[in-house]
């Protein structure tokens, strides 16, 4: 695994965070599983359980997110005041309660301890910085850095400045939580509740008036958004949707068309609900009736499973959250140190991971085709490792597999950490033919050998599709490293047949 | 491919879609591609065309999101009368635009000469149906059946009866969208805008007011919404994802604890903004800056493809609208006669499908990786074909693959038709071992062999994970097939190996 903590200058080595409930928590995960140390305080006894138990859902959702070689952990530590935890901070989160007076006074104590120049985001979901900044020293390093439950998770974070923010915190704000994975979005003015939760608040406030009336109840209305319009809003928001919709007469027709017919609605229905002991009760017996069956932690682990899917489904078509997920992931790949400086007198390290949930039979083993998707990627690593890059596949030119031979000889379930040697065994003229082993990491034990693939490679034109010499650069570099591979013994099992 | 047209009693065999827009051909590509015979009836002379860049659309998509047999294709045909189109549909659906003087006059000219028992479906995105019906000779017959673009994949479909709808008539509309891949949400009572719709406009009128205001332009709104809650609602509603957010204390506790503070946005913009011409330039200048990089088919095909994405990874953890898939994916395969009853004499057919494009490298080629994912499918029909089900595997047993060799020889690109033989070329006591050829439909032309695959398969128990012999039902049908093809002649290339 990768041995850095540092895919790029933006990202805190040490950050604080002030309140450890969910949104606290989840902080503190997603910082920790970038590599950054963070110090706790939260005077609620219990915080250090919460926090472990969100820590635990954090990394379950991670291993299932990325293969990218994640840093070294940072470090997790529970201070005894926010003076302890803050003194030495360069981001400082704070996550108390939504109460003007409490958060004014916590800003008050991290003045106090915290270095001049740390950064000081609220994670307030509606009040305006403005506000939050009132009575500060410096209320020029003041923010509001709104994230979304699951902040591990869920890329997006609203940055929101008040009247005496320095421009420079936004900035600043921006690249540190970009360096953490996450997606900020700079807010132009500042308002109440920002911009997502005014929408969040317009569809709850509508939702109430819905189960009030009897129109639908708690689950009905969670089908109605997700399997609709939830779909569509996970990959494009409102007025791109509309856009697509109105066709190519372009937005302007979409609201002439739409907009007179959408204004009768309009004039209904603004009034608030009131929330009465009944409609609380109505739709909490509601609810249960809907997720009941299902314990917060296991819905916590549907979500996260859903979320990590979804993400990764966006990431293949380079789109919104998933573009997002790809970044982070390249800077991870990016901060891991080149591996051709390693010797090439042993079999190469060609691929390193843990094997996704994905890739499970229903019996909850690797599948039988995923074998070979471990070895593509070995035989991928050994091709880059002798200088088949983007600009060598850009100029025409690649090794093509025309035959593959694999020995399946133990399995290997879902979160087990595998990894592949491959050693070249021919690597002259148009060939190269490899030999991989797969393993996996047996803790306190030594590794155990799930497979081998063999396989024979022909160098190819790829604007002929036929077979030819590849260029100096690669034939030497192949040449050199097989002919240190030539002195290792001959792999068990190399050249033989089925049955 | 499947031979059928008829997976359920439900889905009706001819439909009439009257109003060919963006709605009525999404629903002609969903009927079509489900089989059902569809007559259009649309006066704009540009409606065959607007309907064919609907359905290659559509094709594109279910292309994508499905390996399962879709049935023989529905027919399509272009009416000159609405009586015409109607006059033997079991299943009316009315697509024309949002006045209610229009639709009436539409409903008129249908009763009279629609069969008595035909469904009348309007898809109408707000107006009661009761104001709908008024005035039909058969009012019972109708409902609202509120799809969502795009029609042919979104699953979900409101259903709302007005006051002198057949209950029965809700029922039937039901189980017949259901057939066809979606999920029917019946709406307790009639209100403007149903529900989904009510919330979108809810959102709408917030995100003018924030537009008008220069909080945020339409790109950051959207990215408000897709990089945040949105990845949230493509899976769990409103209530739902509160009340895992409200933690064990539940539902109520949730509410005692946000309601307040939610509460003072609310007293805020309840009022509408004007669309003014300077607002609607605004949005639409923001909206080109934000996606007039694209043309509209592009952002649509970009939608299509993130949607099946989505929902593909949904299907993988069985939730939401992926169950919804996975449920009319096995209503497909149960819809193909059982394959048991074609001849043993030659090698079996393992599997046939389209190359999907997730599937391919960034060369457009498949990945060799998934050479051995179509190996694994064929390799799992011979199975199915010996007897090893779903109770067989359930009591404990299996066969494990040991040993795979593939000879790749051609290349194939996404969207291709490829299908797999297999022959059993040894099949007595605890072994089975198999011998494909994965071949690429050719039109007009001899099928291409793209690859071989050899495989050593083990019988076992699945609980110790050690070997034993297989089942005698098993056993006596797997000799039946080896015995029948061990008079095939060897196949080219079995027994060899690399180098």
């Amino acid at each position: 695994m990768a041995d850095t903590k540092k895919p790029g200058k933006s990202k805190p080595q040490k950050a604080a965070v002030v309140g450890g409930g969910v949104i606290g928590g989840g902080w503190v995960a997603r910082l920790v599983q970038n590599g950054v140390d963070v110090c706790i305080f939260d005077p609620d006894p219990e915080a250090e359980r919460k926090i472990a138990a969100v820590m635990e859902n954090a990394d379950r959702a991670i291993g299932k997110l990325t293969m990218a070689p994640l840093p070294v952990r940072g470090s997790m530590v529970f201070a005894s005041s926010i003076a302890d935890a803050v003194s030495d901070a360069e981001l400082i989160i704070e996550a108390v309660p939504e109460r003007l007076d409490v958060k004014q006074a916590v800003y008050a104590e991290i003045e106090a301890a915290a270095p001049r120049d740390a950064l000081i985001s609220s994670s307030t979901s509606g009040i305006m910085p403005t506000d939050l900044q009132d009575g500060m020293m410096h209320p020029g390093r003041l923010l509001v850095g709104h994230p979304f439950n699951p902040v591990y998770l869920l890329p997006l974070v609203e940055l929101v400045g008040g009247k005496t923010t320095d421009p420079d915190t936004i900035t600043r704000a921006a690249a540190c939580f970009a360096s953490i994975g996450m997606h900020p979005l700079p807010i132009r003015k500042e308002i109440e509740a920002f911009v997502a939760d005014r929408f969040l608040e317009a569809v709850w406030r509508e939702a109430l008036w819905l189960v009030k009336d009897g129109i639908a109840t708690t689950a009905e209305i969670d089908d109605a958004i997700r399997f609709g319009f939830g779909l569509r809003w996970a990959q494009m928001g409102l007025f791109e949707t509309y856009r697509v919709a109105g066709g190519e007469a372009g937005m302007a027709h979409f609201i002439a068309q739409f907009g007179p017919c959408l204004k009768w609605p309009w004039t209904k229905l603004m009034d608030v609900p009131e929330l009465t002991d009944d409609l609380v009760k109505t739709i909490s017996d509601q609810s249960d009736a809907q997720s009941g069956m299902h314990s917060i932690r296991e819905l916590e682990r549907i979500r996260d499973t859903n979320l990590v899917a979804i993400m990764q489904a966006l990431k293949a078509n380079d789109w919104g959250a998933g573009k997002t997920l790809a970044d982070w992931e390249t800077a991870l790949y990016d901060a891991v140190p080149a591996r051709t400086e390693t010797a090439i007198d042993q079999p190469l390290e060609t691929m390193r991971q843990q094997v996704p949930s994905a890739w499970t039979d229903y019996n909850g083993h690797m599948n039988e085709a995923r074998y070979l998707d471990c070895f593509s990627m070995a035989t991928d690593a050994v091709m880059r490792w002798v200088g088949v890059d983007a600009d060598y596949l850009a100029a025409g030119n690649s090794f093509f597999t025309v035959e593959t031979h694999i020995r399946h000889l133990d399995e290997v379930v879902a979160g087990t950490q595998i990894f592949a040697t491959s050693q070249i065994l021919q690597g002259t003229g148009k060939k190269m033919q490899l030999f991989h082993h797969l393993y996996a990491v047996v803790p306190n034990g030594p590794d155990r050998l799930l497979a081998t693939g063999e396989h024979m490679l022909i160098h190819v034109d790829m604007t002929t599709r036929s077979s030819c010499l590849p260029g100096d650069a690669v034939a030497s570099r192949l040449a050199e490293i097989t002919e240190a591979h030539a002195r290792l013994p001959r792999p068990d099992g190399a050249g033989s047949a089925i049955g």
